[in-house]
């Protein structure tokens, strides 16, 4: 029977500004990507996620960020790889302090933004990701692309790896996103995103932009939080995956 | 045999900007209360510091603080007390990250600046604080003003209240400290700073500044670390000390 | 004919956080009063707000606030009165760029949030806000309360002392606004709105909460641009005073 | 006669924290490049500088930065080009309200640290800077390394380019700099910085680490304010050009 997490990035609203609707998202996924204050979340953000993910039983991940609020983290900068892992660490620290009030703890970690993509190719920032993760916890999972520097390093510091599809992006024949830039490179209808989520989470496949048939290994699948419809889509792979008799659960325990 | 805690403000450096002599006090101060990046503190200053206290053998505090970098949390801040709660959970949790990897972890919280003061007063962001500190480990010391709400609140909560004394203040007879405005608040002479100190330890009262002496029970005497001379004068206190046979030990395990 | 100005807190979008329909609010108000980045506005939304304001005919206000992002600006701080003006001409001078790279130039100064408030009562803050003002522009207006600290102090600067009054808020029988925590202070019936602010305009007067009849001269309305509804009220409050023959013009040439 | 502008990074103060000697260096330089709050410059370190400048003659440039407070905008940030400009545009409002207030204005912008560095090779960004600079005033000069994209975007934009060469700088014989990690790659001998300046500003020309002479054509000699022993190098500098009989001027009126 196949068993899949489905994960989100929450927690992103900051002071007077709101972002997504964290209350229906913690509804239906498994495992929410907390942000620590860097590129959103504002501790009492933080404390009020914590509280409510527990109560779903909906396990808590550090989304951790470069230092940049202004850009919500998406702009890369070129940060020190010793910086970089203490900037991790002291978010990962910061957000941990609030799962365990709330009941829980953090469970893995998964960059934001222009980290997450960093994290991909960049050795350097990939480690120190890790690196982060492993001194504050070695039984912490790293969630990323499949074939990521960040799943390598995790995988070499004796982390375990978790790859991640995404039910509304297109993909390449690579197995590679098709790039937000390039037309149709998100899936809008519902009905489409939930078959792709079904077919990643069944067959462990994705039907490629040109209509290749690409193999993606994923125990999560992502699912945006703050776009427009963003709740529809995943009460759509929801109800889709439990029809096709997919067990959703967290990967962590 | 008389025993004493010296703690004094560390940390408190950030990216470019260095804040007095770090490494000097960690040799002479058994409590170092780490600034938590709200008003000072980088990540890597964090984990140096802890790093360095843990080697020295000296306990790590939280200093927490309101969220003013540019005014050095020295503003009072009119904030929620529920906000104030998460702000320092928030810098408790991203603090504790670093001394749990240098092999430590918090044992005592004191708040900074403007807060430390309001904590005297203020019964509702006194409460917040040792609230913060009560959920996140239940085990924590407070360490405040003798008399204050903060230390009343922390004895109300169950958690350990430690009154700390300034060796380097002018007394009030009413056992307050003479406002920094007022002339002679300060002492700079490294003899009578270690005479105040010697005589709080052993006799635990103080000469106010009209002459009367005046009882203060302290477990712990605060050593400015910022004020030019610092070193020299904690050097002072530290031998004075020393020669007067009082042990010299952190009020935490 | 009876004229009058209607202003409305604009431009308070940050990175990827919006707030409020600020271009539905600027087809009906004659001045806005843009955030300057201290409480919400980054450089982008700065430029935007403006140039758009320009294109409307609104006049450009600075909405100076404390440096508080994560609070909004919503929270008190006790800042020395030099430290104060300064910030406030740093946020002056940044929102002056953009009004004079979009044609125009900021025309007039109103405090935001806790600044506002301090600025009714606290005489070494309003001053400090209209010292900035004066520095920066001598010919700079300053809105606030009718009987603030704030318009004394302007006025004694030499400065235009603009009254405002609020067509969505209750007042007491002593020309004070019921404070937002009791029940009823905020009026949300559009056509209640709507009358409020042409008694305003067109004879300078107001019901007040337990029925008496209160006078208020106030050259401008402000209505609020960030709660639910606030673009229908506003709409609401346009048409009226069309209806009513009241002239719509900002206070300042 | 040879004229030369001597130039430096003041300002970078920040609250609590102090950096370099900026009483001391405003005797020396003849253009102040002042820090805009974004890397360094709390707003009334800004007022201080800003006045002091205009009492010693001294011309005030924009110091503008990524807006990276923690790494003292020494990180590379891949910023959108339009971000770019008005993150550069609001810093530059913000400084010339205190330039105005103090009786002069800004009269040119030098990007700081790693937007220097960019601004030497990445088009789209040196030309947003130079594009914030011309919209703010056409009358403005730009600072930067000869042959960078910045001056070239200056010239395009038909504003000043101002070239800069360094003092305390080893240079190639290709004429760019010793890259900073390699030996000797910074002068600190107070003899040799002297020499190198006068030989730039008397003949054009410096000799390069291995012996070559290369021509540096340069309006302005960039002394470093910040580094230990910054000003008697300075002081070194200052008195070697007025034996040699050059005239110490702004380059801007």
């Amino acid at each position: 029977m196949a068993v899949i997490d489905l994960n989100s990035d929450l927690g992103e609203s900051y002071g007077a500004w709101t972002l997504g609707d964290d209350d229906a998202m913690l509804r239906l996924v498994t495992s929410a990507n907390v942000a620590c204050g860097f590129h959103a979340g504002d501790p009492s953000t933080l404390r009020r996620i914590c509280a409510l993910a527990v109560g779903h039983g909906v396990r808590i991940g550090a989304q951790v960020s470069y230092p940049d609020l202004a850009g919500f983290g998406r702009r890369h900068m070129e940060i020190d790889p010793d910086e970089l892992r203490d900037v991790v660490l002291y978010q990962l620290g910061a957000l941990d302090g609030f799962a365990q009030v709330a009941g829980a703890g953090v469970t893995y970690v998964k960059p934001h933004g222009a980290l997450y993509h960093a994290s991909v190719v960049d050795r350097a920032q990939a480690q120190a990701v890790v690196e982060a993760s492993r001194e504050y916890d070695p039984s912490s999972a790293i969630v990323g692309l499949p074939g990521s520097e960040l799943l390598r390093a995790a995988e070499a510091a004796g982390l375990e790896a978790i790859a991640e599809a995404f039910a509304d992006r297109a993909y390449q024949a690579d197995g590679r996103l098709v790039p937000r830039r390039e037309p149709d490179s998100v899936l809008t209808d519902p009905a489409m995103v939930a078959m792709q989520a079904v077919r990643l989470a069944t067959e462990q496949e994705v039907v490629a932009i040109d209509g290749t048939v690409v193999a993606v290994r994923a125990r999560s699948i992502c699912i945006h939080g703050d776009t427009p419809g963003a709740v529809r889509l995943a009460q759509a792979v929801r109800a889709a995956l439990e029809v096709a008799g997919v067990s959703i659960h967290p990967f962590t325990v």
